[in-house]
């Protein structure tokens, strides 16, 4: 598009995330463009990601969520005032005309129509909430969690109805933070998800299983592998109970969050490519099949640079980054999306939940040979007072050593660790280029080798042959199945003391005292041995397959997913 | 090295921090080695990083820095019990025999001298105190903070004497740190360093600047471009008094940080190659230039990855790394060391400071042509509550755009980006890399964009030429020489009332009203546009330059750096 006296027009649809930012990053490349926001709604360019808190009471004004840094409300006039951008809120794009460069609009509190031309449209018409076609789902206090007015009217009814217990339908990212939100109002939850764990697309399942231990144990009351039939309620409308195939809870309200499905009507009925995930296909630079109309956001899918497959993944963070290129490109630059990695974070019930990359179920289905490893830590310096704890995962190649995933829960510091897996996995690293990162060191922030230098460490000894764990879960297989074998308990006997394992199999022989008592253990008998976070276990293994003894492994994790 | 029927010997010299890490990584990787550590003082295998905790009293017993993380004290017993060790402790190493090889070790208590074979060597001799040559410096209450004995002097000093003053000699991590540590004891606290600002091998001067301010504002008396003469006192040799070059300070006690050297006696006396640092030689696999004979943590120098020199960088995190590797070399191993970046952290009066990759003025030094940027951000969403601010330093290549470094400080999360930042650098990250990372977004955690990636963007937007800055230190220059040019402050109404910026070159226009308002400047004039965090100023900028105006630039930073 070459750029003469005209003044090029750039149409965006959609004034939430990747729209606006779409526009702004084209204003800054193009001081004449004459840019217009299209959006159905009544806001703009607000935090959706930020909902949950305004419900939780943390955020105390919904207009929190529009403002700037700086205190400006991201409004129609911050936008022509600032930006120099048109925005029309309430008016929907009914069809795009192909031929004559032409999107129709539909004033939606007049009624009228107008054809409006564009040079290059964007297309960052989000995505829906899904809403199951079950009975009850239209009773009043029935509500989604998608945008401004889901949250200002859930939290309304919080107020308004002194509801003291939900029913929130779904496990995923959004129940689990409208759960957080539902705990900080004092709110008894029942989650209810129909996959047989928590967070099915982000974690695995041992993972996930401990994480709802820790919710339940906040009083949560988790409900897996378990279907909504229907919602009954009163003659007027409301809500009262929630029948499942597993039986029925009673509540006073019920936020459904099944998920979201990309919104690409508007796309596909201008015959624009439909990805096989079901959202708009983009290529590199954004481009639609018609390279002059542009999408981003919850609205497209995207490709996982790691499995190299089409995945729809819809997070902010991504249609903010969408939009930023969308708007270098409309403009004549030629900027490259590279892909995502499915880095995912959430705060729920005081946890800290984080993953990136593929999880070891997504990495086996996508045909790789995995070596995980569960690492219980502290986030930082034992001896510095306020560490806390997070049960890292890593998921490795087998062979290769390339890094795939890591999954990180737990009240410690998260965060972190899920962002520098990110950055390295964004470079194809393998457990042995993330083992010797040159990670800052000092007390308050991490242990002299951080915690996650030490999972990568952990799987590299998995390789080495150093290290052989199997994991608590096929223990307590072999427990059930009534197989012989020695747990190994090398914990000292205060830590026993507090928190025993009773089991026939069990014998307590500290680390400290092993060198000297391990003739006590049958050196060719099956071992496994355990200790509170797995490390102590591992050198148990070791010491024991030093001194000959021929079928030793450590169970990983140690009691963190033992019990 | 074969390993037949024969167990190889291991002798470690140093039980610090590479040593006995060096020791249990052979251990592990050889059940039968003989392995045996030589230790010239009372502890060993303690967090010397975390001493400053314990003279600060978050740490309650120096135990507390010789415990494993599930309590186990690292002592002689502990280290033959659980590891299968050999520890002698006050054992001097005089001199190594390499032709037999043999050391020749010293029983510091009864004098007993012993020649102990070997067939690998370890040295891991750590470092030393610099102690300046100035009169004074012998006095009871003139410290050091380099091993357990002298964090034990310190804060028993404290304790018993009541002191409420101190002086800290040397404005380095040490310095900062011990600092923080009087700052906890509620001790008043004068730092004198000889160099023009803080952290001279860590910050560069604005942001060092930007400290200093910070630390002064918690009651801490920074003295800079000081050069001390000599510590006076009583006849009974208690230091009063610290005379410099900018006047006296009087004091109850002194901590002297100048730094540290490289403990090379024993490795120089062998005959072992002396790197151009003044620390040990080692290859990539660590070995002295004697095969059979290793070293490692502060007695060596490594190679910067970025620049390519070799760089004496004494820090527990990598002396830790070194020690993995050489317990898998000395038993029949080849693992390479990386090199360092130079990461680096420190927690100073609620201060969180960080550097990773090259400073821009070192990275200048090594011939690199460099482009910056500083940005104040806050380290989550700015409507979830609790949020803090971090002012971000990057320093790219020019032309290539190759990341080259990151400084952060401030009260919020400055170790999860820095650590970001090194992880990239480990891959050769460029600008576009860094902010094309697929980040963690929730808002307890950060922002949709993170505030890292948003610096990578304004740098590539200096790339670009849209964004074109000038520094604050710069305009502070041109005011002093009396240049002609217009401040436009495009913040708030409110904003400026609070903090008006007085210099009769100064505009007021709010970037909201800017686009009204912009005939009221003059279109070829030189102005320079400043906000609270530069975001503003920055889209200031681009709205005049794009309107005509053909000399502006944003004050890289803003308010953050004005002041």
């Amino acid at each position: 598009m070459e750029k003469g006296d005209d003044r090029i027009k750039i149409v965006v649809i959609g004034g939430v995330a990747c729209g606006p930012k779409a526009a702004a990053k084209a204003r800054r490349c193009d001081a004449d463009a004459e840019i217009t926001i299209v959006e159905k709604g009544d806001f703009i360019s607000y935090a959706g990601c930020g909902m949950p808190y305004y419900i939780a009471g943390a955020v105390k004004k919904i207009e929190g969520l529009m403002m700037t840094p700086s205190g400006a409300v991201r409004d129609v006039e911050f936008f022509k005032d600032v930006k120099g951008i048109t925005v029309r809120t309430n008016t929907f794009a009914q069809s795009i005309d192909r031929k004559k460069r032409e999107v129709v609009l539909v004033d939606m509190k007049s009624g009228q129509m107008e054809a409006m031309s564009y040079d290059k449209l964007v297309l960052a018409t989000g995505s829906s909430a899904v809403v199951p076609p079950i009975e009850g789902v239209g009773m009043k206090n029935v509500f989604t969690l998608h945008n401004l007015n889901d949250a200002a009217a859930i939290f309304n009814y919080i107020v308004g109805s002194n509801a003291g217990r939900v029913v929130i339908v779904g496990g995923g990212l959004i129940g689990l933070e409208a759960a957080d939100a539902m705990g900080a109002q004092g709110v008894d939850t029942t989650i209810i998800e129909m996959m047989p764990h928590l967070l099915p697309q982000i974690l695995d399942l041992e993972m996930s299983d401990y994480l709802a231990a820790a919710m339940r144990k906040e009083g949560v009351n988790v409900l897996t592998s378990a279907k909504v039939l229907k919602i009954e309620g009163d003659s007027d409308g409301t809500a009262r109970k929630v029948i499942t195939d597993k039986g029925e809870v009673e509540t006073d309200f019920v936020i459904l969050a099944i998920g979201v499905r990309p919104n690409t009507e508007l796309a596909a009925a201008a015959g624009l490519q439909i990805g096989e995930t079901g959202a708009i296909y983009v290529n590199e630079y954004l481009q639609t099949s018609d390279p002059d109309i542009f999408a981003g956001g919850d609205c497209v899918e995207c490709t996982h640079s790691i499995s190299g497959r089409k995945a729809y993944i819809p997070l902010g963070s991504i249609a903010n980054r969408h939009g930023r290129i969308i708007g270098t490109n409309v403009t004549g630059g030629r900027e490259t999306f590279p892909g995502v990695i499915g880095t995912t974070v959430l705060k729920t019930m005081g946890m800290n939940v984080g993953r990136t990359g593929l999880s070891e179920a997504q990495a086996r289905n996508a045909g790789y040979s995995t070596v995980a490893c569960i690492s219980p830590s502290v986030d930082r310096a034992h001896f510095f007072p306020g560490g806390r704890g997070i049960l890292i995962k890593l998921v490795a190649e087998e062979g290769s050593g390339k890094l795939l995933g890591a999954q990180i829960i737990g009240q410690g510091d998260m965060s972190k660790r899920i962002d520098v897996v990110a950055a390295a996995l964004a470079f194809g690293a393998s457990v042995e280029d993330m083992a010797k990162l040159d990670l800052g060191y000092a007390p308050p922030y991490s242990t002299a080798m951080d915690c996650i230098a030490h999972s990568a460490n952990i799987i590299r000894n998995k390789f080495d042959n150093t290290a052989n764990s199997i994991t608590a879960a096929e223990v307590r297989d072999k427990i059930s199945r009534g197989e012989r074998f020695t747990i190994l308990d090398v914990r000292s006997p205060v830590e026993v003391e507090k928190n025993r394992v009773n089991d026939g199999r069990v014998k307590n022989i500290p680390l400290d005292k092993l060198r000297q008592m391990m003739n006590e253990l049958p050196k060719d008998g099956e071992i496994v041995t355990l200790c509170q976070a797995g490390l102590r276990a591992y050198e148990a293994q070791v010491m024991l397959r030093g001194a000959g003894f021929s079928d030793v492994r450590f169970i990983d994790g140690g009691m963190a997913l033992w019990e």
